[in-house]
Protein backbone atom coordinates (compact mmCIF):
# COMPACT_ATOMS: atom_id res chain seq x y z
CA UNK A 1 0.00 0.00 0.00
CA UNK A 2 1.36 3.48 -0.93
CA UNK A 3 2.82 5.79 2.02
CA UNK A 4 0.22 8.27 2.78
CA UNK A 5 2.62 11.58 2.67
CA UNK A 6 0.93 14.95 3.53
CA UNK A 7 2.05 18.32 2.43
CA UNK A 8 1.64 21.62 3.60
CA UNK A 9 3.20 24.28 2.02
CA UNK A 10 2.27 24.67 -1.90
CA UNK A 11 3.99 27.57 -2.77
CA UNK A 12 6.86 28.02 -5.50
CA UNK A 13 9.24 25.25 -3.92
CA UNK A 14 6.19 23.21 -2.31
CA UNK A 15 4.36 22.96 -5.55
CA UNK A 16 6.46 21.26 -7.48
CA UNK A 17 7.55 19.42 -4.68
CA UNK A 18 4.41 17.95 -4.06
CA UNK A 19 3.87 17.00 -7.78
CA UNK A 20 6.92 15.00 -7.67
CA UNK A 21 5.40 12.98 -4.75
CA UNK A 22 2.44 12.34 -6.54
CA UNK A 23 4.36 11.27 -9.23
CA UNK A 24 6.09 9.03 -7.70
CA UNK A 25 2.62 6.91 -6.56
CA UNK A 26 2.15 8.45 -2.44
CA UNK A 27 -1.12 8.86 -2.00
CA UNK A 28 -1.18 12.66 -0.86
CA UNK A 29 -3.40 14.96 1.44
CA UNK A 30 -2.37 18.80 0.73
CA UNK A 31 -3.13 21.39 2.66
CA UNK A 32 -2.03 25.48 2.32
CA UNK A 33 -3.29 28.34 4.18
CA UNK A 34 -3.81 30.28 1.37
CA UNK A 35 -6.74 27.42 0.28
CA UNK A 36 -6.58 28.48 -3.40
CA UNK A 37 -3.42 27.03 -3.65
CA UNK A 38 -4.33 23.58 -3.32
CA UNK A 39 -6.34 22.88 -5.98
CA UNK A 40 -4.06 22.32 -8.52
CA UNK A 41 -2.49 19.49 -6.46
CA UNK A 42 -6.12 18.54 -5.83
CA UNK A 43 -7.20 18.50 -9.49
CA UNK A 44 -3.54 16.13 -10.20
CA UNK A 45 -5.29 13.54 -7.44
CA UNK A 46 -4.22 14.52 -3.95
CA UNK A 47 -6.94 14.54 -1.15
CA UNK A 48 -7.16 18.51 0.45
CA UNK A 49 -7.01 18.42 3.95
CA UNK A 50 -9.26 21.17 6.42
CA UNK A 51 -6.33 21.84 8.77
CA UNK A 52 -2.11 21.20 9.25
CA UNK A 53 -3.98 19.05 12.06
CA UNK A 54 -6.31 16.95 9.28
CA UNK A 55 -3.28 16.70 7.37
CA UNK A 56 -1.39 14.82 10.63
CA UNK A 57 -4.31 12.49 11.25
CA UNK A 58 -4.65 11.31 7.68
CA UNK A 59 -0.51 10.46 7.12
CA UNK A 60 2.38 8.90 8.27
CA UNK A 61 4.71 11.31 6.95
CA UNK A 62 3.46 15.47 7.25
CA UNK A 63 6.12 17.61 5.22
CA UNK A 64 6.34 21.63 5.64
CA UNK A 65 8.11 23.64 3.32
CA UNK A 66 7.30 27.35 4.35
CA UNK A 67 9.20 30.52 4.57
CA UNK A 68 10.55 31.43 8.33
CA UNK A 69 10.90 29.62 11.90
CA UNK A 70 7.72 31.88 12.72
CA UNK A 71 5.49 30.02 10.19
CA UNK A 72 6.91 26.38 10.92
CA UNK A 73 6.21 26.49 14.91
CA UNK A 74 2.80 28.17 13.89
CA UNK A 75 1.51 25.78 11.55
CA UNK A 76 3.42 22.31 13.48
CA UNK A 77 2.76 23.77 17.13
CA UNK A 78 0.01 26.14 17.47
CA UNK A 79 -3.90 25.28 17.49
CA UNK A 80 -5.41 23.17 14.63
CA UNK A 81 -1.14 22.55 14.37
CA UNK A 82 0.29 19.50 13.04
CA UNK A 83 1.35 18.94 16.32
CA UNK A 84 -2.53 18.14 17.47
CA UNK A 85 -2.77 15.14 15.02
CA UNK A 86 0.38 13.17 15.43
CA UNK A 87 0.21 9.81 16.21
CA UNK A 88 3.49 8.04 17.57
CA UNK A 89 5.79 6.88 14.94
CA UNK A 90 4.19 9.55 12.62
CA UNK A 91 7.34 11.71 10.88
CA UNK A 92 7.32 14.89 9.85
CA UNK A 93 10.31 16.69 7.72
CA UNK A 94 10.21 20.25 7.85
CA UNK A 95 12.09 20.96 4.23
CA UNK A 96 11.84 24.98 4.93
CA UNK A 97 15.09 27.14 5.85
CA UNK A 98 14.30 27.79 9.56
CA UNK A 99 16.94 28.82 11.94
CA UNK A 100 18.72 25.49 13.61
CA UNK A 101 17.31 26.36 17.28
CA UNK A 102 13.73 26.89 16.08
CA UNK A 103 14.23 23.93 14.39
CA UNK A 104 15.72 21.88 17.37
CA UNK A 105 12.65 23.25 19.72
CA UNK A 106 10.37 21.81 17.20
CA UNK A 107 11.76 18.53 17.05
CA UNK A 108 11.71 18.26 21.18
CA UNK A 109 7.77 19.01 21.20
CA UNK A 110 7.24 16.30 18.18
CA UNK A 111 8.68 13.98 20.56
CA UNK A 112 6.53 14.27 22.96
CA UNK A 113 4.11 13.34 20.62
CA UNK A 114 5.80 9.93 19.95
CA UNK A 115 6.32 10.97 16.92
CA UNK A 116 9.59 11.84 15.05
CA UNK A 117 11.24 15.12 13.03
CA UNK A 118 14.12 15.88 10.78
CA UNK A 119 14.77 19.02 9.16
CA UNK A 120 15.29 18.65 5.39
CA UNK A 121 16.26 22.11 4.00
CA UNK A 122 17.04 21.66 0.40
CA UNK A 123 19.25 23.61 -2.19
CA UNK A 124 18.03 24.50 -5.87
CA UNK A 125 16.20 26.79 -7.42
CA UNK A 126 12.03 26.36 -8.73
CA UNK A 127 13.77 24.54 -11.68
CA UNK A 128 15.39 21.79 -9.80
CA UNK A 129 12.78 21.07 -7.69
CA UNK A 130 10.64 20.79 -10.76
CA UNK A 131 13.33 17.97 -11.89
CA UNK A 132 13.74 16.23 -8.77
CA UNK A 133 16.81 17.22 -8.63
CA UNK A 134 17.03 19.32 -5.69
CA UNK A 135 19.67 18.72 -2.65
CA UNK A 136 18.68 18.03 0.56
CA UNK A 137 20.63 18.09 4.22
CA UNK A 138 18.87 16.04 6.67
CA UNK A 139 19.33 16.22 10.35
CA UNK A 140 17.47 14.08 13.18
CA UNK A 141 17.39 10.13 13.88
CA UNK A 142 19.48 8.33 11.25
CA UNK A 143 16.80 5.15 11.02
CA UNK A 144 13.94 7.80 10.79
CA UNK A 145 16.04 9.41 8.06
CA UNK A 146 17.09 6.31 6.30
CA UNK A 147 13.00 4.99 6.33
CA UNK A 148 11.92 8.15 4.61
CA UNK A 149 14.30 8.05 2.09
CA UNK A 150 12.11 7.21 -0.82
CA UNK A 151 9.88 9.97 0.46
CA UNK A 152 12.61 12.47 -0.41
CA UNK A 153 14.13 10.35 -3.31
CA UNK A 154 10.81 11.72 -5.07
CA UNK A 155 11.99 15.58 -4.84
CA UNK A 156 15.84 15.46 -4.51
CA UNK A 157 18.74 13.86 -5.88
CA UNK A 158 21.46 14.46 -3.68
CA UNK A 159 20.34 13.79 -0.44
CA UNK A 160 22.81 14.14 2.41
CA UNK A 161 22.61 13.17 6.18
CA UNK A 162 24.63 15.30 8.68
CA UNK A 163 23.73 13.89 12.18
CA UNK A 164 21.67 15.27 14.59
CA UNK A 165 18.67 17.72 14.87
CA UNK A 166 19.21 20.76 13.53
CA UNK A 167 22.50 20.01 10.97
CA UNK A 168 20.62 19.94 8.15
CA UNK A 169 19.46 23.30 8.60
CA UNK A 170 22.88 24.59 9.99
CA UNK A 171 24.62 23.21 6.44
CA UNK A 172 21.84 24.74 4.59
CA UNK A 173 22.49 27.96 6.18
CA UNK A 174 26.16 27.60 5.48
CA UNK A 175 25.65 26.95 1.73
CA UNK A 176 23.34 30.28 1.31
CA UNK A 177 26.23 31.79 3.14
CA UNK A 178 28.53 30.82 0.48
CA UNK A 179 26.58 31.49 -2.09
CA UNK A 180 25.41 34.98 -1.20
CA UNK A 181 29.09 36.05 -0.42
CA UNK A 182 30.17 34.52 -4.19
CA UNK A 183 27.79 36.83 -5.79
CA UNK A 184 28.24 39.74 -4.04
CA UNK A 185 32.34 39.23 -4.27
CA UNK A 186 31.84 38.47 -8.08
CA UNK A 187 29.71 41.59 -8.72
CA UNK A 188 32.17 43.70 -6.64
CA UNK A 189 35.58 42.17 -8.15
CA UNK A 190 33.59 42.40 -11.82
CA UNK A 191 33.12 46.36 -11.15
CA UNK A 192 37.60 46.45 -11.20
CA UNK A 193 37.54 45.30 -14.73
CA UNK A 194 34.47 46.76 -16.42
CA UNK A 195 35.47 50.64 -15.23
CA UNK A 196 38.48 49.78 -16.86
CA UNK A 197 36.81 48.99 -19.80
CA UNK A 198 36.98 45.04 -19.72
CA UNK A 199 33.67 43.65 -21.82
CA UNK A 200 32.49 42.45 -18.66
CA UNK A 201 31.02 38.90 -21.66
CA UNK A 202 34.62 38.20 -22.38
CA UNK A 203 35.49 38.97 -18.61
CA UNK A 204 33.12 36.53 -17.47
CA UNK A 205 34.67 34.02 -20.19
CA UNK A 206 37.81 34.10 -18.78
CA UNK A 207 37.02 34.12 -14.74
CA UNK A 208 35.12 30.52 -16.00
CA UNK A 209 38.51 29.12 -16.45
CA UNK A 210 40.41 30.74 -13.26
CA UNK A 211 39.87 30.06 -9.23
CA UNK A 212 36.72 32.58 -9.59
CA UNK A 213 34.73 29.45 -11.50
CA UNK A 214 31.77 28.67 -9.71
CA UNK A 215 28.61 27.42 -9.91
CA UNK A 216 27.03 31.04 -9.29
CA UNK A 217 29.52 32.39 -12.06
CA UNK A 218 27.94 30.14 -14.33
CA UNK A 219 24.23 30.85 -13.42
CA UNK A 220 24.19 34.10 -12.34
CA UNK A 221 26.65 36.00 -14.82
CA UNK A 222 24.36 35.33 -17.88
CA UNK A 223 21.52 37.36 -15.89
CA UNK A 224 24.07 39.73 -14.59
CA UNK A 225 25.01 40.54 -18.22
CA UNK A 226 21.84 41.29 -19.37
CA UNK A 227 20.60 42.58 -16.45
CA UNK A 228 17.60 40.49 -16.13
CA UNK A 229 17.01 40.05 -12.29
CA UNK A 230 13.62 38.22 -12.43
CA UNK A 231 13.27 35.68 -9.20
CA UNK A 232 14.95 32.39 -9.03
CA UNK A 233 15.86 33.20 -5.28
CA UNK A 234 14.51 36.26 -3.65
CA UNK A 235 17.13 38.69 -2.68
CA UNK A 236 14.77 39.17 0.27
CA UNK A 237 14.78 35.55 1.16
CA UNK A 238 18.55 35.17 0.84
CA UNK A 239 18.86 37.99 3.20
CA UNK A 240 16.37 36.29 6.03
CA UNK A 241 19.20 33.25 5.48
CA UNK A 242 22.11 35.00 6.20
CA UNK A 243 20.44 36.95 9.23
CA UNK A 244 19.77 33.39 10.21
CA UNK A 245 23.37 32.35 10.02
CA UNK A 246 24.56 35.21 11.88
CA UNK A 247 22.24 34.95 14.41
CA UNK A 248 22.87 31.51 15.07
CA UNK A 249 26.79 32.07 14.59
CA UNK A 250 26.27 34.73 17.85
CA UNK A 251 24.72 32.42 19.81
CA UNK A 252 27.17 29.46 19.15
CA UNK A 253 30.30 32.17 19.34
CA UNK A 254 31.54 32.00 15.80
CA UNK A 255 32.65 34.86 13.99
CA UNK A 256 31.78 35.49 10.63
CA UNK A 257 33.11 38.84 9.61
CA UNK A 258 32.62 38.15 5.62
CA UNK A 259 29.26 37.13 5.80
CA UNK A 260 28.21 40.07 8.44
CA UNK A 261 29.47 42.58 5.81
CA UNK A 262 27.98 40.98 3.14
CA UNK A 263 24.58 40.94 4.65
CA UNK A 264 24.77 44.56 5.11
CA UNK A 265 25.49 44.37 1.01
CA UNK A 266 22.06 43.19 0.77
CA UNK A 267 20.39 45.45 3.20
CA UNK A 268 21.35 47.97 1.07
CA UNK A 269 19.60 46.27 -1.90
CA UNK A 270 16.65 46.10 0.42
CA UNK A 271 16.95 50.10 1.01
CA UNK A 272 16.90 50.19 -3.31
CA UNK A 273 13.35 47.94 -3.40
CA UNK A 274 15.12 45.22 -5.14
CA UNK A 275 14.05 42.35 -2.34
CA UNK A 276 11.83 40.67 -5.11
CA UNK A 277 14.11 40.55 -7.67
CA UNK A 278 16.61 37.65 -7.50
CA UNK A 279 19.32 37.90 -4.93
CA UNK A 280 21.47 38.39 -8.24
CA UNK A 281 20.07 41.60 -8.22
CA UNK A 282 23.17 42.75 -5.80
CA UNK A 283 25.01 42.95 -8.87
CA UNK A 284 23.02 46.25 -9.81
CA UNK A 285 23.39 47.74 -6.56
CA UNK A 286 27.09 46.84 -6.72
CA UNK A 287 27.71 48.36 -9.80
CA UNK A 288 25.84 51.60 -9.34
CA UNK A 289 27.95 51.82 -6.01
CA UNK A 290 30.94 51.47 -8.35
CA UNK A 291 29.47 54.15 -11.10
CA UNK A 292 29.72 51.95 -13.83
CA UNK A 293 27.62 49.00 -15.50
CA UNK A 294 27.75 45.17 -15.45
CA UNK A 295 25.24 44.41 -18.24
CA UNK A 296 26.03 44.17 -22.01
CA UNK A 297 25.24 47.76 -23.28
CA UNK B 1 63.17 28.53 -39.37
CA UNK B 2 61.48 28.15 -35.54
CA UNK B 3 60.74 31.24 -33.74
CA UNK B 4 63.06 32.42 -31.48
CA UNK B 5 61.64 32.87 -27.80
CA UNK B 6 63.94 34.32 -24.83
CA UNK B 7 62.17 33.52 -21.26
CA UNK B 8 63.12 35.37 -18.06
CA UNK B 9 62.35 33.85 -14.88
CA UNK B 10 62.35 30.37 -14.32
CA UNK B 11 60.91 30.03 -11.50
CA UNK B 12 58.15 28.05 -9.86
CA UNK B 13 55.62 28.74 -12.46
CA UNK B 14 58.44 29.63 -15.48
CA UNK B 15 60.37 26.34 -15.57
CA UNK B 16 57.78 24.53 -16.41
CA UNK B 17 56.35 27.12 -19.31
CA UNK B 18 59.85 27.63 -20.67
CA UNK B 19 59.58 23.85 -20.76
CA UNK B 20 56.64 23.40 -22.99
CA UNK B 21 58.01 25.67 -24.90
CA UNK B 22 61.20 23.87 -25.88
CA UNK B 23 58.93 20.79 -25.91
CA UNK B 24 56.40 22.67 -28.74
CA UNK B 25 59.80 23.42 -31.14
CA UNK B 26 60.42 26.71 -30.27
CA UNK B 27 64.48 27.88 -29.95
CA UNK B 28 64.88 29.00 -26.60
CA UNK B 29 67.08 31.94 -24.86
CA UNK B 30 66.63 31.78 -21.19
CA UNK B 31 67.86 33.52 -18.60
CA UNK B 32 67.54 33.60 -15.10
CA UNK B 33 68.75 36.25 -12.10
CA UNK B 34 69.63 33.51 -9.80
CA UNK B 35 72.04 31.89 -12.65
CA UNK B 36 71.47 28.32 -11.03
CA UNK B 37 68.02 28.06 -12.55
CA UNK B 38 68.80 27.97 -15.71
CA UNK B 39 70.43 24.84 -15.69
CA UNK B 40 68.22 22.68 -15.95
CA UNK B 41 66.74 24.24 -18.94
CA UNK B 42 70.44 24.53 -20.80
CA UNK B 43 70.35 20.78 -20.41
CA UNK B 44 67.48 20.26 -22.36
CA UNK B 45 68.49 22.00 -25.13
CA UNK B 46 67.90 26.32 -24.57
CA UNK B 47 70.66 28.88 -25.25
CA UNK B 48 71.75 30.54 -21.76
CA UNK B 49 71.98 34.38 -22.56
CA UNK B 50 74.25 36.74 -19.91
CA UNK B 51 71.47 39.27 -19.09
CA UNK B 52 68.16 40.57 -20.09
CA UNK B 53 69.22 42.43 -22.28
CA UNK B 54 71.44 39.38 -24.11
CA UNK B 55 67.85 37.82 -24.14
CA UNK B 56 66.09 40.54 -26.06
CA UNK B 57 69.12 40.87 -28.74
CA UNK B 58 69.12 37.09 -29.60
CA UNK B 59 65.16 36.71 -29.57
CA UNK B 60 62.06 38.37 -31.41
CA UNK B 61 59.77 37.44 -28.36
CA UNK B 62 60.92 37.79 -24.68
CA UNK B 63 58.65 36.54 -21.77
CA UNK B 64 58.94 37.51 -18.83
CA UNK B 65 57.63 35.59 -15.42
CA UNK B 66 58.59 37.81 -12.22
CA UNK B 67 57.00 37.80 -8.92
CA UNK B 68 56.07 41.76 -8.52
CA UNK B 69 55.78 44.64 -9.91
CA UNK B 70 59.37 46.01 -8.84
CA UNK B 71 61.04 42.86 -10.39
CA UNK B 72 59.44 43.18 -13.84
CA UNK B 73 60.45 47.09 -13.96
CA UNK B 74 64.13 46.05 -13.20
CA UNK B 75 64.25 43.41 -15.53
CA UNK B 76 62.87 45.30 -18.60
CA UNK B 77 63.35 48.72 -18.16
CA UNK B 78 67.00 49.62 -15.82
CA UNK B 79 70.70 48.48 -17.00
CA UNK B 80 71.40 45.97 -18.91
CA UNK B 81 67.65 45.41 -18.92
CA UNK B 82 65.58 43.74 -22.39
CA UNK B 83 65.16 47.60 -23.14
CA UNK B 84 68.36 47.76 -24.21
CA UNK B 85 68.46 44.74 -26.48
CA UNK B 86 65.27 45.55 -27.95
CA UNK B 87 64.48 45.53 -32.01
CA UNK B 88 61.67 47.34 -33.70
CA UNK B 89 59.09 45.00 -34.10
CA UNK B 90 60.18 42.70 -31.10
CA UNK B 91 57.41 41.64 -28.77
CA UNK B 92 57.70 41.38 -25.15
CA UNK B 93 55.00 39.10 -23.27
CA UNK B 94 54.91 40.18 -19.56
CA UNK B 95 53.11 36.69 -17.91
CA UNK B 96 53.36 37.98 -14.36
CA UNK B 97 50.89 39.15 -12.24
CA UNK B 98 51.48 43.32 -11.65
CA UNK B 99 49.79 46.31 -11.12
CA UNK B 100 47.65 47.82 -14.61
CA UNK B 101 49.22 50.75 -14.10
CA UNK B 102 53.12 49.12 -13.70
CA UNK B 103 52.02 47.27 -16.63
CA UNK B 104 50.73 50.13 -18.96
CA UNK B 105 54.25 52.30 -18.17
CA UNK B 106 56.68 49.24 -19.01
CA UNK B 107 54.23 48.77 -22.56
CA UNK B 108 55.17 53.00 -23.10
CA UNK B 109 58.50 52.44 -22.38
CA UNK B 110 58.86 49.43 -24.39
CA UNK B 111 56.83 50.80 -27.88
CA UNK B 112 59.44 53.90 -27.53
CA UNK B 113 61.89 51.06 -28.46
CA UNK B 114 59.49 50.33 -31.37
CA UNK B 115 58.75 46.85 -29.54
CA UNK B 116 55.56 45.71 -28.82
CA UNK B 117 54.81 44.81 -25.62
CA UNK B 118 51.47 42.09 -23.89
CA UNK B 119 50.21 41.78 -20.65
CA UNK B 120 49.31 37.78 -20.35
CA UNK B 121 49.01 37.03 -16.90
CA UNK B 122 48.39 33.52 -16.23
CA UNK B 123 45.90 31.22 -13.82
CA UNK B 124 46.55 27.95 -12.67
CA UNK B 125 48.95 26.14 -10.52
CA UNK B 126 52.06 24.40 -10.68
CA UNK B 127 50.67 21.53 -11.85
CA UNK B 128 48.67 23.46 -14.55
CA UNK B 129 51.70 25.04 -15.99
CA UNK B 130 53.20 21.12 -16.21
CA UNK B 131 50.26 20.43 -18.41
CA UNK B 132 50.58 23.70 -20.67
CA UNK B 133 47.09 24.11 -19.55
CA UNK B 134 47.03 27.78 -18.14
CA UNK B 135 44.11 29.92 -18.41
CA UNK B 136 46.20 33.60 -20.19
CA UNK B 137 44.11 36.97 -19.75
CA UNK B 138 45.90 39.11 -22.23
CA UNK B 139 46.24 42.80 -23.11
CA UNK B 140 47.97 44.90 -25.17
CA UNK B 141 47.15 45.49 -29.29
CA UNK B 142 44.60 42.29 -31.08
CA UNK B 143 47.25 41.99 -34.06
CA UNK B 144 50.53 41.33 -32.06
CA UNK B 145 48.55 39.33 -29.72
CA UNK B 146 47.02 37.08 -32.37
CA UNK B 147 50.77 37.15 -34.04
CA UNK B 148 51.59 35.53 -30.83
CA UNK B 149 48.88 32.50 -30.05
CA UNK B 150 51.32 30.14 -31.42
CA UNK B 151 53.70 31.19 -28.28
CA UNK B 152 51.10 31.30 -26.07
CA UNK B 153 49.42 28.18 -26.83
CA UNK B 154 52.29 26.68 -25.95
CA UNK B 155 51.63 27.30 -22.49
CA UNK B 156 48.26 27.67 -21.81
CA UNK B 157 44.79 26.28 -22.90
CA UNK B 158 42.36 28.63 -22.66
CA UNK B 159 43.33 32.18 -24.45
CA UNK B 160 41.66 35.42 -23.76
CA UNK B 161 41.89 39.15 -25.24
CA UNK B 162 40.97 41.26 -23.17
CA UNK B 163 41.34 44.37 -24.89
CA UNK B 164 44.22 47.17 -24.52
CA UNK B 165 47.22 47.06 -22.25
CA UNK B 166 46.62 46.29 -19.18
CA UNK B 167 43.30 44.73 -19.32
CA UNK B 168 44.92 41.18 -18.63
CA UNK B 169 46.52 42.52 -15.51
CA UNK B 170 43.03 43.72 -14.75
CA UNK B 171 41.09 40.28 -15.41
CA UNK B 172 43.75 38.50 -13.39
CA UNK B 173 43.54 40.68 -10.39
CA UNK B 174 39.32 40.22 -10.38
CA UNK B 175 40.06 36.36 -10.68
CA UNK B 176 42.43 36.23 -7.28
CA UNK B 177 40.19 38.72 -5.48
CA UNK B 178 37.20 36.23 -6.25
CA UNK B 179 39.17 33.16 -5.62
CA UNK B 180 40.73 34.48 -2.64
CA UNK B 181 36.90 35.54 -1.03
CA UNK B 182 35.70 32.24 -2.10
CA UNK B 183 38.13 30.54 0.25
CA UNK B 184 38.32 32.50 2.97
CA UNK B 185 34.60 32.48 3.29
CA UNK B 186 34.16 29.00 2.76
CA UNK B 187 36.11 28.29 5.97
CA UNK B 188 34.09 30.90 7.57
CA UNK B 189 30.88 29.74 6.77
CA UNK B 190 32.32 26.04 7.38
CA UNK B 191 33.30 26.99 11.10
CA UNK B 192 29.86 27.40 11.74
CA UNK B 193 29.07 24.11 10.86
CA UNK B 194 31.70 22.25 12.40
CA UNK B 195 31.42 24.24 15.72
CA UNK B 196 27.60 22.59 16.08
CA UNK B 197 29.31 19.19 15.07
CA UNK B 198 28.93 18.87 10.92
CA UNK B 199 31.37 16.45 10.14
CA UNK B 200 33.43 18.45 7.83
CA UNK B 201 33.60 15.58 5.46
CA UNK B 202 30.02 14.90 5.27
CA UNK B 203 29.32 18.99 4.64
CA UNK B 204 32.05 19.70 1.88
CA UNK B 205 30.37 16.52 0.00
CA UNK B 206 26.47 18.33 0.74
CA UNK B 207 27.75 21.77 -0.17
CA UNK B 208 29.19 20.77 -3.45
CA UNK B 209 25.61 20.10 -4.49
CA UNK B 210 24.33 23.60 -3.52
CA UNK B 211 25.17 26.88 -4.28
CA UNK B 212 28.71 26.92 -2.83
CA UNK B 213 29.76 24.65 -5.27
CA UNK B 214 33.05 26.53 -7.05
CA UNK B 215 36.56 25.50 -8.01
CA UNK B 216 37.94 26.37 -4.96
CA UNK B 217 35.75 23.97 -2.77
CA UNK B 218 36.86 21.45 -5.32
CA UNK B 219 40.25 21.59 -5.21
CA UNK B 220 41.27 23.36 -1.78
CA UNK B 221 38.89 21.33 0.62
CA UNK B 222 40.14 18.34 0.52
CA UNK B 223 43.49 19.67 1.23
CA UNK B 224 41.62 21.71 4.44
CA UNK B 225 40.22 18.52 5.66
CA UNK B 226 43.83 17.10 5.80
CA UNK B 227 45.27 20.34 7.12
CA UNK B 228 47.51 20.43 4.57
CA UNK B 229 48.79 23.77 3.44
CA UNK B 230 51.65 22.43 1.22
CA UNK B 231 51.88 25.72 -1.35
CA UNK B 232 50.07 25.19 -4.63
CA UNK B 233 50.16 29.05 -4.83
CA UNK B 234 51.81 30.94 -1.67
CA UNK B 235 49.49 32.87 0.70
CA UNK B 236 51.78 35.95 0.41
CA UNK B 237 51.38 36.10 -3.01
CA UNK B 238 47.74 36.24 -2.88
CA UNK B 239 47.68 38.54 -0.32
CA UNK B 240 50.22 41.01 -2.84
CA UNK B 241 47.68 40.58 -5.54
CA UNK B 242 44.74 41.46 -3.44
CA UNK B 243 47.02 44.50 -2.55
CA UNK B 244 47.32 44.89 -6.03
CA UNK B 245 43.79 44.96 -6.86
CA UNK B 246 43.31 47.31 -3.66
CA UNK B 247 45.57 50.11 -5.06
CA UNK B 248 44.40 49.99 -8.43
CA UNK B 249 40.53 49.76 -7.44
CA UNK B 250 41.59 53.02 -4.83
CA UNK B 251 43.03 54.95 -7.92
CA UNK B 252 39.82 54.75 -10.14
CA UNK B 253 37.74 54.67 -7.55
CA UNK B 254 35.66 51.22 -7.03
CA UNK B 255 34.65 50.31 -3.89
CA UNK B 256 35.89 47.27 -2.84
CA UNK B 257 34.52 46.66 0.90
CA UNK B 258 34.50 42.50 0.69
CA UNK B 259 38.05 42.43 -0.99
CA UNK B 260 39.13 44.90 1.31
CA UNK B 261 37.68 42.88 4.67
CA UNK B 262 39.27 39.85 2.60
CA UNK B 263 42.54 41.00 2.67
CA UNK B 264 42.76 41.77 6.40
CA UNK B 265 42.31 38.76 6.96
CA UNK B 266 45.10 37.27 4.69
CA UNK B 267 46.87 39.97 6.71
CA UNK B 268 46.18 38.38 10.19
CA UNK B 269 47.41 35.02 8.67
CA UNK B 270 50.76 36.64 7.06
CA UNK B 271 51.09 37.62 11.07
CA UNK B 272 50.74 34.13 12.14
CA UNK B 273 53.41 33.00 10.15
CA UNK B 274 51.44 31.28 7.19
CA UNK B 275 52.68 33.39 4.36
CA UNK B 276 54.84 30.20 2.94
CA UNK B 277 51.55 28.21 3.06
CA UNK B 278 49.15 27.39 0.51
CA UNK B 279 46.66 30.28 0.61
CA UNK B 280 44.28 27.85 1.74
CA UNK B 281 45.87 27.85 5.40
CA UNK B 282 43.63 30.79 5.85
CA UNK B 283 41.24 27.98 6.98
CA UNK B 284 43.68 27.61 9.59
CA UNK B 285 43.52 30.76 10.89
CA UNK B 286 39.77 30.67 11.11
CA UNK B 287 39.21 27.80 12.38
CA UNK B 288 41.63 28.50 15.37
CA UNK B 289 39.26 32.02 15.82
CA UNK B 290 36.15 30.36 15.74
CA UNK B 291 37.24 27.98 18.43
CA UNK B 292 36.66 24.43 15.89
CA UNK B 293 38.40 21.91 13.52
CA UNK B 294 37.81 21.73 9.79
CA UNK B 295 40.20 18.91 9.66
CA UNK B 296 39.27 15.54 10.03
CA UNK B 297 40.22 14.42 13.57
Amino acid sequence: MAKKVGFIGLGMMGNPMSKNLLKAGFEMIVWNRTVSKMKELVDLGATPAGSAKDVAQKTEVVITMLTGSADVQQVILEKNGVIEGLRPGSVVIDMSTISPSASRDVATEVARSGANMLDAPVSGSVGTAVMGALTIMVGGDEEVFEAQRDVLAAMGKNIFYMGTHGLGSYVKLVANSIMGTYMAVIAEAMCLGAKAGVPTEKMVEALKNTGASSRVLDLKSPLVLEGNYKAQFMLKLLFKDLGLALDTAASDTVPLPIIGLVRQYYAQALVEGRGDNDFSAIAAMIEKRAGTKLSKP
